[in-house]
């Protein structure tokens, strides 16, 4: 019996973007009457299939922050077809989350193990008063900027470091040795730029990772550190050393690649 | 007496931006409840200064209506410097209202009065599904829509015209001819355009014109209407053969200019 009932099952993939601001995060937080993307997903799910559903993201998201490409996948016996996932789904979800993409994967895919390398956006509003249309999704930086002095210093991050010295909470035996294979900071235009923008691509991110380059590039653009002091700062190993971690409204989860 | 007071006061003019999204237009409904951007600036100007104020804005925008530039005047006797208006307000405001600038004008300047031309724009979100970033921001397009049949039906709208059949609730003796000076249609990739941009400048616009316009031309975009059919429309002088108000989210009040 329980042979069939896995063989009749589907393994489902969806692309998921979010409007993180008024969630506490991916993570479920069942019982606790909190709102979150895994929960309302997932009572999605249930309402549409008939039968409950437990999905598992290519990773957590923290309260405030944003997806474009998150990826998560689930088993169910439904019938409905996966590319009609995204029309199916949309009477039940709240207009802060849309599935962008749904599609069948073999038994064995795993949103979460599977993930070969993420990419981030961390987005920067620049200006004297904070614009009301990016209030949600950008950090404020109510001062000029040196654009080419960030994106020199973003340019020291990739490659295979370190990174215990941008890693918030830090436990003594974990790997903090992640690969970084792209870290620039493009702004919108090149004179006065008002949206710049952090784009990271890795294999693996630490908590708060990408806050806190987005915070200590920051410092690099607005004087107070020189680019080439990154290579010291990823050698330290010190977390006191780096920049601020900056708020998770400017922080996207912006695509999760798998092996073909 | 009255005339020292006079004297001793000064004509302040605000550019502002709003998030419409909450509001329930620009126009003050005091004792409704309903919270308006007239009032909770006139709120935020009356605990900054210490005195009750009246605003006067270029024009009413309606429930869920969105201003990257509105102009306000307003007159008070407080010492205030005028620029400084955009950092005071911040602690009085929400963050769905930004202050963008602050200067002194003419003791005659009134910002509905002497507003030369105004420009709208009216933004379209295309895609399957919308994007959860949008939503507040734009009307949602789940279909490819021809950026260049909407562009050239745009086109027929400039100069001068009767736009009675582009008006909603239309009065018999009222005057209904406006000079478009620019009415454009843009889009942010050439071959599959993600956001389309209606802008549109003219001397004025008649209650819900933007959005029955933009309504109009999305029809032709989608092609159920034929670019060149756009004169017509125009000489029937008749509301019932244009296109539908499209909602509130995908309009700005973009800018207004006033002779100097």
């Amino acid at each position: 019996m329980e042979m069939m009932h896995q063989s009749a099952e589907k393994n489902i993939c969806l692309t998921i973007a979010y409007d993180g601001t008024d969630f506490f995060g991916f993570q479920s937080q069942r019982g606790s009457g909190l709102p979150t993307i895994q929960e309302t997903l997932e009572n999605a799910l249930e309402k549409l299939t008939g039968a409950p559903v437990q999905i598992c993201g290519s990773g957590r998201t923290d309260a405030g922050v944003h997806a474009w490409g998150q990826v998560v996948n689930f088993h169910t016996a439904s019938t409905i077809p996966p590319d009609r996932y995204p029309m199916a789904l949309l009477p039940y979800l709240p207009d802060s989350i849309a599935i962008r993409e749904g599609k069948a994967v073999p038994p064995g895919f795993h949103a979460r193990f599977g993930a070969k390398n993420k990419t981030y956006h961390y987005q920067f509003y620049c200006g004297r008063v904070m614009s009301p249309f990016y209030r949600r999704f950008a950090c404020h930086v109510p001062y000029a900027i040196d654009v080419e002095a960030m994106n020199q210093a973003a340019s020291y991050l990739t490659g295979s470091h370190d990174f215990r010295s941008f890693c918030a909470a830090a436990t003594p035996k974990e790997n903090f040795v992640r690969e970084i294979y792209e870290c620039v900071v493009e702004a919108d235009h090149p004179e006065e730029p008002c949206l710049v923008t952090l784009k990271i691509q890795g294999n693996g991110f630490l908590w708060n990772m990408v806050r806190i380059i987005a915070g200590t590039l920051l410092e690099v653009g607005i004087g107070k550190r020189r680019p080439q002091d990154m290579p010291a700062l990823l050698g330290l190993g010190d977390r006191r050393k780096t920049g601020k971690t900056l708020g998770p409204q400017g922080l996207f989860l912006y695509e999760v690649t798998y092996l073909e």
